[in-house]
């Protein structure tokens, strides 16, 4: 395709210093000159596409390897060509796993903004201190990022896609959700005519690990983490995969993806499976359901509201998601045209991310001859007020410890839920199977109809005050996955 | 991101004409001078761009609806406009869900490949001759084209590419494959940097629910066809559907794109569901598999050839293909760098397939201002040979009809397997259920190991004649998704 500009000036001294203007432009355009016509042809440069990666470590080692290794498959197939210029370290003198010639790297970020001939930056470095200057300045210097760093995004996310919009500079994302599950992408570009329903999944690769070998293997928590960790599937320290924080970051990149809207981490509800139990699992099981760390987004079309949490649910085991086992992850999106759509893959891991973070520089590398008409992410002014955690509605399972032989237990909590008009849905109980033979106690387990998260803490808290049963009952959502 | 031009004339003259060229360009540019330099700013412009919708039929409806019914969510998140110009269908006169100006209606495709105004063509008609007409003079005439189309890409798949190619004009075809999953442009853009090794999937939807409620009910394949006609999940002439050719044309398209390579129809191995029967249901229950069309591309490195194949297979149970039931779609991908993955969704139907040609609609007119660099396909030059059938590698499961208390029979089947070193894994044995009392039939079930198809071939031939049993055992492949 042609675009064809009517020549104005007639002189001939014009006509030449409008087609060097043209031609000197970085080699993107091919023109042709017609009588008074210039017409302007965008063609395939030989000039490779100049790209900066910022940190080598396990990511940014899997995409400079995959760079190199698969480059003529990759040229061949998005049609341009590319080269690394320049790697940033914090250690220069380390040793590593690829082979980088010593003057491609430097110890110096900023090397890779100021060099006038890096087109594109990759931001692996991890953090939100020298992560969130690099992307910010390279932002300001008009080169388009590439990031996997959900920390980054989860905190400053809505200020940097400010920045990129207003830069008019995109900031692509993929790699900081879902490992190498085209989950960014799919919403921003295949899915774009969509209003998000609902977006549901397992997005933190450790938790789900333990939480399926608790079910396979009937262990305890502690157990289930100390194999993962013997394993390399949980890292020394585990926090922010188990108390659900790192679902949580990817959480909120999502919604912000699907709603367009800026969300701030103190508006999202966390619970972690440090407090899943091997007895839970049972029940789970006896009742059809398995026990999966979810992210849960809904937007409610009523109130216009987003209900937004992560938490240890139980999910009907014939629900696709609760097949999915291990370090996988699968997240699925819900929209009023498409219907539901499941994304499946390898949540974390070297190699994974890196595809992810490579398609992104594909997109770059083509967005880069028309920034304004990027694939990106374009935040559009929509806010959304966030449901309070009280007003959300499931139904609900709930595990009391009882001493047995106590009467009167079942009658008491009945009551108490009645008088919140929570309707109970079944019973069961069995003796505790941990405890000792001296002290034996006793499960009560309920399963409890779609009530308000509100209504049950009070409920619970009453119940608690009658001193029949031990403190901290288990509670877990019942996801439906229909409405 | 600005362009900047060193201006090399100097006459103030000369500085004008260029600022009025350049602000000429269809307000796709604004443009500051800046002493002798002058910046290029792409800019969005505030006329909407064109499209032209060939074919009304029920996915045409489709789009055409949520193009109107989304139209500001679409504007807001691709920012940029976009008016349907003219429809094209058959029928002027008959009566539609949707409200047309009649202004905007034609009967003729080819108004909207003439009119200057069109920028992308979306072709919804089906067939072969008019849609290839169609696709092939809006190609010629610099229009992209969507299409959904997956008969015309089976056939003429290779020369629209090329064509496409010669033109520099993409062509888009997400909804050909899978309805609404983003299986194409996952293929394209996030999964580009790997070697695809494998593309298994589960593609026609009215058979995966003939087979779901075979399975579901244990019900005979022709009464599940009945019910599944009578619930419009089959068409009157489900043939297509049945036979595995619609599932063949989608594998087609998938092992194009995935491969670079063109592929003609009559290389790949078809197989449908007509003869599965409930008994091989039951004894894939028993064994821990369920029945499932299953498209298999893989790829040998070690000969560089392509396995391409669809048939019903034996899927373990604990897969998730195994788990998509009724009219839903999946396909896994495997690549050398992101490992597994999975594509979920409803793989037809109005919406869902409208969700894809409008995901293509967006690429399109972001594509428009920069062809050379679009999303689209680009057929790079790799000829992979499609590996002969016989020369096939997989488990097996083959049911034998024999008449109950014939001796000898199991002794001569093994003979001849033993014969063609082929290994038996397990053997069953079950009086047949269909039978009626007085001709009574034992169903004689083998599991292989994994062997040759041709030697299985020949071997089974030689069983044959042996005359001992009914001739046609019914032959099922074990996919084992591990190499």
């Amino acid at each position: 395709m042609l675009v064809s500009y009517a020549a104005q000036a007639k002189s001939a001294a014009c006509q030449i210093a409008i087609f060097k203007i043209i031609a000197d432009a970085g080699g993107i355009y091919a023109c042709d000159w017609v009588g008074f016509r210039v017409e302007l042809r965008p063609q395939m440069t030989d000039k490779p596409l100049q790209l900066g990666l910022a940190g080598l470590g396990t990511v940014g080692t899997g995409v400079y390897e995959t760079l190199c290794r698969n480059h003529e498959l990759l040229e061949a197939r998005a049609q341009m060509k590319y080269a690394v210029k320049k790697v940033a370290v914090r250690d220069v003198r380390r040793t590593r796993d690829v082979q980088i010639a010593p003057e491609m790297i430097t110890s110096d970020w900023r090397d890779l903004v100021n060099d006038p001939d890096i087109d594109i930056i990759i931001e692996l470095i991890g953090g939100t201190s020298d992560a969130y200057e690099l992307v910010t300045s390279a932002l300001k210097a008009g080169k388009p990022v590439v990031t996997g760093n959900k920390a980054l995004l989860a905190e400053h996310g809505s200020e940097l896609f400010k920045l990129s919009a207003e830069q008019g500079v995109p900031l692509y994302f993929e790699a900081s959700c879902g490992g190498g599950i085209p989950i960014i992408q799919s919403l921003q570009n295949s899915l774009i005519c969509n209003n998000v329903e609902s977006v549901a999944g397992i997005i933190n690769g450790t938790s789900n690990y333990i939480l399926s070998s608790m079910e396979r293997k009937g262990v305890s928590f502690e157990s289930a983490l100390t194999r993962a960790q013997a394993k390399g599937f949980a890292e020394a320290d585990p926090t922010l995969d188990i108390n659900g924080w790192d679902a949580a970051h990817k959480a909120l990149i999502l919604a912000m993806l699907a709603y367009g809207t800026p969300i701030s981490p103190e508006k999202i509800s966390v619970y972690g499976i440090e407090r899943v139990t091997a007895a839970d699992f049972r029940f789970a099981h006896q009742m059809g359901y398995t026990i999966k760390l979810l992210v849960v987004i809904k937007h409610h079309a009523d109130t216009d509201a987003l209900e937004l949490r992560v938490q240890p649910s139980f999910v009907p085991r014939e629900h696709l998601l609760a097949n999915v086992n291990g370090v996988f992850n699968a997240i699925a999106v819900k929209g009023d045209i498409v219907g539901e759509t499941i994304f499946y893959g390898r949540g974390a891991g070297k190699n994974p991310t890196a595809s992810a973070v490579i398609g992104d520089i594909v997109m770059a590398m083509r967005d880069l001859h028309h920034p304004e008409f990027h694939t990106g992410f374009h935040p559009y002014t929509k806010t959304l007020e966030i449901m309070p955690q009280e007003d959300t509605i499931t139904p609900y399972y709930v595990r009391f410890l009882v001493p047995s032989r106590r009467s009167g237990v079942i009658a008491a909590i009945a009551r108490v839920l009645a008088k919140y008009d929570i309707s109970i849905s079944s019973t069961y109980s069995t003796p505790h199977e941990e405890d000792d033979t001296e002290n034996v106690e006793n499960d009560l387990v309920f399963t409890l109809h779609a009530c308000k998260w509100g209504h049950l803490k009070t409920a619970l808290k009453e119940i608690a005050a009658e001193g029949c049963i031990a403190p901290h009952p288990a509670v877990f959502r019942i996801e439906t996955f229909n409405s």
